[in-house]
C-alpha cells in the first residue's frame, strides 16, 4: 500500500493506494465518525458495496444508491442525500462515504459540504478518473443546465482510499477515459513523465495492478502538491485544467456521448495544437501528444457529427474559468511548462476550433 | 453613519449603519465587481429597488425577484439564482447583492457561496432581524423538509449596508419580531444592556431612527466580536443560539404561523425558565426576561393550539446543534452568562416543554 498526504494544515488528509483496500477495515481506521451514510451508484453497488459492508463491520451506517453517471450531479440529488443523512440520524459528527466514480464523489462531497454547513466525508473512488483526479483536492460540484460544475464548493475529504483492484471491474472504455487524465498529468510534468507513460501504456491497458498502483500514486502525488500550494484555485491549480476548457465544451456539446477523460484527452490535443500555432510548442511535441492519446485508444479527432466552432466558443464563454469576459486557457509553452493565459489572439482560438470541427 | 468591522483577516469586511444608505452611492464604493445580480423579494422590490437602482447608477446589473418569506429558502431557488447569474454574465469577478430580509440574505448568500464555487456578495438587509443578526457573520442556508437551515455554507459577505430608514416600512409585527433578536443580544450581554433596552423600548417601537441606529450598531458590534472569535461555529458562537433551539422547534411546529423573532423571544423565555428550574437563574431574572419580551409585544406563551411536548422534542432532535445524539442548549447561568451545554437532566427539559405546551 502507498500512502501520500495532502498537506493543508488543519485540513490535511492521507491518500491510501493499493489493491484490496475497499474490504480492508484498517484502511478506514480513525476516519469514521459516529455513524455514516454510504452514497453509491447502481453499478458500483453491485460490484463493491459488499466489500465496504464487510470492512465497516459493526460501524452503524445507511446506504443510498443513486443512478449512474454524470446526470446524477444535480442539486436535487444533493437535497436527497441531505434528507437521507437526516433520516439516518447523521449529525456533524457523522460521515458521508462516497463510493464510486467522479459523479458520486462530486455530488456526495457537495452534500457533505452543505449538510449542516459542513460534515466530514471519505472518498472511495472506483474509477481511474476519480482515483487520479477528482477524489483528491476537495473540489465538489453539481451541474446546471447552463454549464457543468457551475454549482459547488471546496470541501476536503477526511481520507481518500483508492483501491486499484476495483479498476479491474471497469469497462475498457471507462479505463481509457481515466487514462485521459493520466496523460494530462504527464504533459504537465514533462518529457520524462511522457517517456514513462509511453512505456507503461500496454501494462496500464491490461489493468496490471502494479502499473495501476504506480500510475495512481504518481498522479495523486502531483495533484497533492498542486492542491497544497493552491487550495482555492487562485493560481497554480488552474494548470490542472489543461485540456479541460476544450474538454468541458466538448462534453456539453456532445451531451454525454463523450466521456470526461475522452474529452480531456481530445482537449489536450487541441490545446497542444493551439500552443503549436502560437509558435510555443514544436510540431514534433504536438505530434507526440497525439500519438500518446491515440495509443491509449482515445480520440484525437471530433466524432461526427461535430458541433460548430461557434457553438463550442459559446459554451466556453460560460465556463467558470472565464474572468472579466476573457476565456483563459491552459496552454503549453513546452512539455511540462503549462501556462494559464487569456493573452493569445482570439483568432488563433477560433482557427483551432474550426480546424477540429471541420470534418475531413 | 456608523461603521464597524468584522475582523476575519483576509475575509474582514465593514458594516455600515445609518439612515438613507440604500440610495447612497458612496456606501457601495469599492464593494462591487464587474457586474452584479440584485436578488430581492416582491414586497422589498416595491419599496426599495428604486433606491438601489439610483445608487448603482451606471454599474451593470440584473435583478431577480423571488417570492417573499421563508418558503423562498430552497435549493430550487439557489439553482434559479445561479442560472440567473449565468444568464446575466456573472463570473467570479461579479457580485451578488442580497436586498431584503433574512430569507433573501440566506438564499442569496448560499447561491453566492456555490456559484462557481464562490462569488462575492453584499448584504443589504431591510428588516431589523436581518440587520441585527442574519446579515452579519456569513452563515447562509436553505431549508429542507426535515429541518430548517439544514443545507448551507459559511460564506462571508464583502460588505453589509444596513439602512435603518428601510425599517420604517416594516409592518409592526415584523419590527417586533426583530426586537426578539435584540432582546437575545441584551440577555447575552447582561444586566446593564437589559436596563438600556428596557429604557429604549418605547423609542424602538416608534421606529425612531436614532434609537434604531444605536440598537443595530450595538447588536452588530456584539455579533462581530463573537464571529471574529469563532467564525466556523466551533465554540463561543453557539451562544448566539440562545432561544434558538426552542425557537426553531416552535417555528417548525407552527409551520410559519410564528415569525422567527417571535419564536426566538419565546425560546428565550423557555430557556430562562429551564435555567431557573436548574437553580441557575434567580426567579426574578427569569421574570424580568418575560416582562421585557412582553413589553416588546412578543409572545411569552405558546399560541393555541399548542403542539405537544413530544412533538417539540422530536423536532429538536433533528437540529444541527445536536452532537452525538445529545440536544445541546444555550442556557443562562445568570444574565450575561450564557452556557452551551448538553449536561442537564433530560427530565428538566421535558418538564419545561410540558409546562409551556399545557394550555391553561
Amino acid at each position: 500500500m502507498q500512502r501520500l498526504t495532502v498537506d493543508l494544515g488543519p485540513r490535511s488528509y492521507p491518500i491510501l493506494i493499493g489493491a484490496g483496500l475497499l474490504a480492508d477495515a484498517s484502511a478506514y481506521d480513525g476516519a469514521l465518525g459516529d455513524r455514516s451514510l454510504v452514497v453509491t451508484s447502481e453499478s458500483v453497488a453491485a460490484l463493491h458495496l459488499e466489500s465496504v459492508r464487510a470492512a465497516l463491520g459493526r460501524h452503524p451506517f445507511d446506504v443510498i444508491v443513486l443512478p449512474d453517471g454524470d446526470p446524477t450531479k444535480t442539486l436535487g440529488a444533493v437535497e436527497r442525500l441531505c434528507g437521507a443523512a437526516a433520516e439516518a440520524g447523521l449529525d456533524r459528527s457523522g460521515t458521508f462515504i462516497a463510493l464510486g466514480g467522479g459523479a458520486i464523489g462530486d455530488v456526495t462531497g457537495l452534500a457533505a459540504a452543505l449538510y449542516q454547513r459542513g460534515t466530514p466525508y471519505l472518498q472511495l473512488p472506483t474509477t481511474l478518473l476519480a482515483q487520479v483526479d477528482s477524489s483528491v483536492g476537495g473540489k465538489t460540484a453539481v451541474n446546471h443546465a447552463i454549464a457543468k460544475n457551475m454549482i459547488g464548493a471546496f470541501h476536503q475529504p477526511m481520507r481518500v482510499i483508492a483501491d486499484v483492484a476495483s479498476l479491474r471491474t471497469l469497462p475498457a472504455r471507462e479505463l481509457r477515459s481515466g487514462i485521459g487524465e493520466v496523460i494530462k498529468y504527464a504533459l504537465l510534468d514533462g518529457s520524462a513523465a511522457i517517456d514513462g507513460l509511453e512505456r507503461d501504456m500496454p501494462r496500464l491497458l491490461e489493468m496490471e495492478e502494479t502499473a495501476l498502483t504506480e500510475v495512481v500514486t504518481r498522479c495523486c502525488a502531483a495533484k497533492a502538491a498542486i492542491v497544497a500550494a493552491d487550495e482555492f484555485d487562485a493560481g497554480q491549480r488552474a494548470t490542472l485544467n489543461l485540456g479541460h476548457s476544450f474538454g468541458h465544451a466538448l462534453e456539453t456539446a456532445y451531451a454525454g456521448a463523450l466521456l470526461h477523460g475522452e474529452a480531456v484527452a481530445l482537449g489536450c490535443v487541441m490545446a497542444a495544437r493551439l500552443s503549436q500555432s502560437l509558435g510555443w510548442l514544436p510540431a514534433r511535441d504536438a505530434a507526440r501528444i497525439s500519438t500518446l492519446v491515440e495509443a491509449a485508444g482515445l480520440p484525437i479527432r471530433l466524432p461526427s457529427p461535430a458541433p460548430s466552432a461557434e457553438r463550442l466558443l459559446e459554451i466556453m464563454r460560460h465556463d467558470k474559468k472565464v474572468a472579466h469576459g476573457v476565456i483563459r486557457l491552459v496552454l503549453l509553452r513546452a512539455l511540462g511548462e503549462p501556462v494559464v493565459t487569456g493573452d493569445y489572439p482570439h483568432a488563433a482560438l477560433v482557427l483551432t476550433l474550426r480546424d477540429f470541427t471541420m470534418q475531413p
